[in-house]
């Protein structure tokens, strides 16, 4: 996925010709320009949803053969393929999004095991939709799934197609009836000790890792309503996976003047919690005293 | 300090030999066995604590030069006599308490400059009451007292030498009125769902560390009311510095059958703060749902 | 129930002339001294809840004739023979303490109506062990078991009576193995703004009523720690039913100079909850900022 | 105040003949059509607050003797006049709005005794702004402001005057820069034993009187977002004054299918707070579970 900007509208797609219709959408599907050529003729589609089941349909009717083939058409994770830079842009894309281009040699092992294991219990590679998991929730699924049986599999890989496909629709046609499979994460800091919202406290957000290396993924500080300018992740999917939230609200009150003690009761508060639904909107309010606080997953 | 059961009782020092009593006294000021001569004749004493005020009188008593003489007896901090086992048992084992006797390269540079800085200012060495303090923030109050004039590190060092002094003085003597310089760390975990102490949650207290390293003080599981069977801290000083609890609420809840999200919300939540009076009960409790939680300073 | 201090002992119980141990324990059972005289043989008792527990087979032993005599030997709640003073002096402390004994007009005519549909029904009294309830949780529990059937009727009275009985039991007889059927309502105020507990807070508890007259059941003011001197309700049960605490918030910030809006944002709070179980803990703390405020059933 | 869409525009106020101007804005100001004949010749106004401006120049423009007989064309509160329904229409709207057409005997002897003393004392009579207060707010301003020195009362009944001009400006006038003299009060319910707004919760609003009469302000229901519809109060000052929120907990828990104690612990949770700025945002948000409770003034 390159950019976030729509390069094509719904209108002028259902009225290009149909080679340049298949064109356009040829990579929503991951080597298979086919399941667009599919639905050409089915023009016009009055939203982006019946484009996109459409799509899903067309993948439905083929034989298990060809559905199969579609799924063997997909890159290993983390593999060799991407080592060597020979993955599609999009699929460049979706896994640098999860820091898979960012691995140690221990995580390249674990997923170096993980493909093989898959592909040899399975015949094909292991498919997930890299943008709605972090690097750490798509390690602990890859083991998960490993012990699932090869029907239950086969399933799992078409659905996580459909999401891949859809993630890239939207990214690419603009127009009625979006799908905008994205979730929200925000966060609001009211101050109970002067009862007002607290204003300019340093907030981070760092996605956690089993390796204890975790990776910053916003920053932000708080307006004169106790909010972020944007939410801290926003038009996106949130990753399912762990994550810390730090507030600096011993600053926040060292610069108000209230009287703490020295060092201040707290500091750094860190507030650490998991996203299982990646459209899901996550809104983890704080309310802080020099000496309490209360967080809530709120709405 | 090489344990917690007193050795001997104020009744027995009371009565006994000059001479002896100045031999079970004479590292309580580190070599200053003189200390303790000059309050042999004061006896009886009706309280340890009224023995300790006779102790600082005797050291306030002396010339300015034979304080001086005093301070300089006190080594440094993590120095080259710390590392070639030079101290007395008693500093020995309270710089082993905070951890100077197991400082990374980095850190035993930063003692090393620090102590060279302050002596080659003030002309004797840096003085602190290590049981009062964390490694942390032994390092920090180094940084601020280097700042200090002579006068005021003259008044500090006193002050710090009396501490370490009372410490011992506790450590040793039983009795009545003793002096007790202790604290207190103790927490509490409600299930607010359930509206019951939250009983079986595991329980960690680390010390928090500007490098890091973060060293496990205390770890517990609570009992049926929600409490640990001891305080985490108890029967000595709080060390001043900062602290992270973490409680093991994820496991708690799926034990409890209750239905969370997949990963939970709330796995294992975690409390930073700090302590900045060694001499304070801090109670900090915790009020947690799958959703929610709030920690405060209680009593 | 005429006190609180224990008139015999269970040693001289247990020794005393069977004569005397009857007439020591006529009125444990209304109207009904056989009960005691049934156990007096089987003396020694070791504990207070073995003689309890000896009673109650008793009243279990006999005939069903004789047990519905022993109900039917209860005066109705509220009844004519209440407002005549024909009451035992237990039965008349019992109904005074839960208030039976100044009800208005409407009430004293809603206490006549289910007496009269209770006896039309069950040929017997309605018994509750009114110590255990509060006027108005006496009423509900009224209609509630008006609409029982005759033999879970039956049942329930007896179970009741054996309350009213362990109570009375518990009231007169001092020793080892005591029941001690008594429960506890306590509070403590946690001032979040300033991280110490709130001292010189001024509490009422009130007893609730639909009809819109709260009873007040007991006042006080915090102390140093933020609690009562004494819990708001112990050594006895705490009767099922609504109640409201309040707590003078807005004095307690205005004597602490705290700067707050005029009038101020939290001036009284009160804090409506229900007791369901009279034996229980009931522990409602409250931590207060002048914005704020979080409560909880505490332990 | 008679509704609350504007009856006159802006642009047409400032292009018609002077006398219809002046007729339109002539109750702006009580009994003193002369204040918007006096602006009339500075037409046109860009906004309505220049407009605004532009009368309270007038009257400080005039003598102090004009400004006096100003004040004096006031009516007493809950006075004579009002009770012969000898008031302007805007103040007739306006006394009743705040309650003051539906007082007891004992209220309305207590005005009667602070309006005489009032002009014993000042030589005119006592104005406030009732929009902004309640009817018992009304009467603590009252026996408070009669404490004040004359040339302070004659300042304040100036103020006063300027905002009742300035709402009844509002009520009339649309266009560019309206005054928008409006406060705002919003609730929130969360659920955070399920980690979900808590949709379904009955909310009453009312106002609370020293005399125990409770006025109902407003009542709503919340939706799925935990909200209600419309703030309980919006578009108008939020009167100054002690009010109680009811949260219908129990009832929602009940249908969630939670299991709570019988009675539930909580039931109808009340929230007691005070508004110090009529013009203010107050936002009251409740965050719940069967056991636990946390509001705070909230933004």
């Amino acid at each position: 996925m390159t950019g976030r900007t729509p390069t094509v509208s719904l209108a002028i797609l259902n009225t290009m010709a149909a080679a340049d219709f298949a064109q356009h959408l040829g990579n929503i599907y991951e080597h298979a320009p086919w399941v667009a050529t599919a639905v050409a003729a089915a023009r016009p589609f009055p939203t982006v949803a019946t484009l996109d089941e459409a799509l899903r349909a067309a993948v439905r009717h083929v034989s298990p053969a060809d559905r199969l083939a579609l799924i063997r058409g997909h890159p290993d994770l983390a593999g060799r393929a991407a080592r060597a830079n020979a993955l599609t842009a999009d699929s460049t894309g979706e896994q640098a999004g999860a820091g898979l281009d960012r691995l140690s040699e221990t995580e390249f092992a674990a997923f170096h095991r993980l493909n093989d294991a898959y592909r040899a219990k399975f015949g094909f590679p292991f498919i997930i939709c890299v943008r709605r998991y972090t690097k750490d929730s798509i390690l602990a699924s890859f083991e998960k799934r490993l012990a699932n049986t090869q029907e239950a599999e086969l399933a799992t890989a078409l659905e996580e197609i459909d999401r891949i496909a859809a993630l890239r629709l939207d990214a690419v046609v603009s127009g009625e009836g979006r799908l905008r499979l994205t979730g929200r994460l925000s966060t609001h800091v009211l101050d109970t000790h002067s009862g007002r919202p607290a204003a300019g406290i340093a907030i981070e957000l760092r996605e956690l890792s089993a390796s204890g290396a975790h990776r910053l993924v916003a920053s932000a500080v708080t307006n004169a309503g106790g909010r972020t300018e944007a939410p801290l992740i926003a038009d996106r999917p949130v990753p399912i996976g762990r994550y810390e939230l730090t507030f600096a609200v011993g600053d926040y009150f060292a610069r108000s003047g209230v009287r703490v003690a020295d060092p201040p009761f707290l500091g750094i508060v860190p507030i650490r919690f998991a996203v299982a639904e990646a459209e899901a909107h996550y809104h983890v309010p704080l309310l802080i005293t020099p000496w309490s606080y209360t967080t809530y997953r709120g709405s």
